[in-house]
């Protein structure tokens, strides 16, 4: 199999991160933060080591901001419910995933919130502008995908950062397709809150996701529990990490994803990011020789940054179509919308959704030449 | 090691357990129910194996009324949140778990909802007749554990179900710790939702909970996003399970779970029940020798169920000293407020917590000889 689903999930991961997460069966088998046996300690220290790689790895203001979750779905739900409040508005792109989405449309038919979308144009300046526009007295965040999951386009975060600060909004930054893939740093691009998956760009398994937080961010909680903390009180606790994470979490998930982040560090996320680009914009080059072929982005114009994503479409076919087509070829790409209805609104995809490639680092040159070769067979 | 501290999490797992989670890096290392290449559908089939093992295993309606969610505390928020409507009242018994009591609490805080706390009994009469006496107007839910995860006691779960179908009330139980210990049967029991956690007593990793729906069962979502069906439209799908699984489930888990279930089914879950109440029980007959040694229960009370968990503490000693000390001989225990502070008040336990000790399947009289041999050298 050629596996060219990695927005999805990477794979394969690396060896070390089995390794690592296979200790939960063996070391870390007890449940961490709740009692004073060795292995239940040791577990324990291992999840704060996690914590504390994530926390530098992301410039988080302390291990206990980064917050472990089930999914990066869970993590954007807990940041945009926690932040909303009766009348309050929200402003995300027109690239939002429906993680995004999905829970600000139920808020507004409960009547709760209301959102606008903001388009994200070719020039950094416009999109900011547009963000601009949408503020009113109520709003109370800025959501923006770091990437858009169909289409690669990284809005620009850091801008959009100062905006968001300049009027006092929390800036969300859902970094499903960021994380691990291109430099994400709360510091630096001014980040509030950082949503991510564990199972993508940082290579570690699924069933495991974050919410880092910035300084000072104020959030209610949507899910309460039994923390190991405060346990003789019925209120959750205030303090971090514990005050977002009720329940056992995903222990061996943790510790793979753990292996997942010192993979990223030896390799380097500039070098990841530069392979997979290199990838994308190979396959652009190729596929837009063929006149059957419809691209919709150019990996080549400087004034945007891609996450390396390609989408495509052969002509008179529907995307799953050419992906089962492909899959016949033992080739793995994802077909359809990719739950990103704005995206395809935005790009006129919305009838045939579109074939989505996305290498990882493990992705060769001859899987590539094999896609290509058999796409063109397809596409004649 | 002798690991007596099972309610939390068992450990060890079954080798199976291990093997089956390992695929997720092999095998089925796929996004579940997105895509149409082979690995992708053999992914979503494991899952939907797992589902309709589960199923079977607790009688319910069929296997999408079966929900993956992260954890047992997920769960119980989404059941709660789900049903819970401005001005309505719960009703739970006063061995909850702060899973059932801080969400339950936050409600009431934030204006929305109230609940009462009905006393257990040592009479199961006496029990039904309390949870009668708390029905109000505006009650929509009764949610009551299948057993104290302090103290072992087993609320008569058919009787109160009876009770509550009678008054169009909803019944929730929170089997974290009845689950793959003692029979839990839906249809039999008369659970409208069920919640539970996969780690404990089901053998499988943590970072998987679940909660399965009985029929006809109204839920709001306190969750949505992306779910892989309907991806067109940004409002969360109706449809069982993606109703409430929205983003990528933990795969690796699930798989785990599934061996889990295979497991149980080979042993058969009487005979594990068997197994562990013989153990409490022995413990409670060679503990009751020592005078020093406070015990909370009667295991050989024939009036009241019991799941295999026994509390003690030893006289003029905080439990988490105890814990400790039995620590230094290798003996794993959880000491304190087991996240359970109903229980402990109803006990008079606040002060001093208890030592918890709950065995497996895997546990062997060797090791409680052992721990009872440390117990009484730690009470002379």
């Amino acid at each position: 199999m050629i596996y060219l689903d990695n927005s999805a999930t990477t794979f394969p991961k690396p060896r070390s991160v089995m390794k690592s997460a296979e200790q939960a069966y063996f070391k870390y088998g007890a449940n961490s933060g709740r009692s004073a046996y060795d292995m239940a300690v040791a577990t324990s220290e291992q999840l704060y080591k996690c914590r504390k790689k994530l926390a530098s790895f992301f410039s988080a203001p302390s291990a206990e901001n980064v917050i472990f979750t089930y999914n990066c779905t869970a993590s954007l739900n807990m940041a945009i419910k926690g932040i909303a409040r009766k009348g309050g508005h929200f402003i995300i792109s027109d690239l939002e995933h429906n993680a995004v989405l999905r829970p600000l449309e139920k808020l507004k038919k409960d009547g709760f919130c209301d959102y606008s979308i903001a388009k994200v144009e070719s020039e950094d300046k416009l999109t900011v502008q547009n963000f601009r526009n949408s503020i009113r007295k109520n709003t109370v965040a800025i959501i923006c995908t770091g990437a858009s999951n169909v289409f690669g386009i990284a809005p620009p975060i850091k801008e959009l950062s100062v905006l968001a600060h300049k009027y006092n909004l929390l800036f969300i930054v859902d970094c499903a397709q960021t994380a691990g893939v291109m430099t994400v740093d709360m510091k630096n691009d001014g980040i509030d809150i950082l949503c991510c998956a564990g199972h993508k760009g940082l290579y570690g398994p699924s069933g495991t996701g974050l919410m880092v937080l910035g300084d000072d961010v104020k959030l209610n909680t949507i899910i309460e529990g039994g923390t190991g903390s405060n346990s003789a009180s019925g209120n959750q606790p205030d303090t971090l990490p514990d005050k977002f994470e009720s329940g056992t979490p995903n222990i061996s998930g943790i510790l793979g994803l753990s292996a997942g982040i010192d993979f990223l560090n030896k390799v380097g996320t500039e070098n990841i990011y530069e392979h997979e680009l290199s990838i994308v914009r190979y396959i652009q080059n190729k596929l837009c020789e063929n006149p059957s072929i419809v691209l919709y982005t150019d990996l080549n114009n400087s004034k945007i940054k891609f996450s390396p994503i390609i989408s495509f479409n052969i002509s008179g076919k529907h995307s799953e179509e050419t992906a089962y087509l492909l899959s016949e070829n033992g080739i793995a790409v994802r077909a359809g919308m990719h739950c990103a209805p704005l995206a395809h609104r935005k790009m006129h995809t919305e009838d045939t959704g579109t074939v989505r490639v996305s290498p990882s680092y493990f992705t060769r040159k001859s899987e590539i030449d094999f896609f290509i070769n058999s796409v063109n067979k397809i596409a004649k």
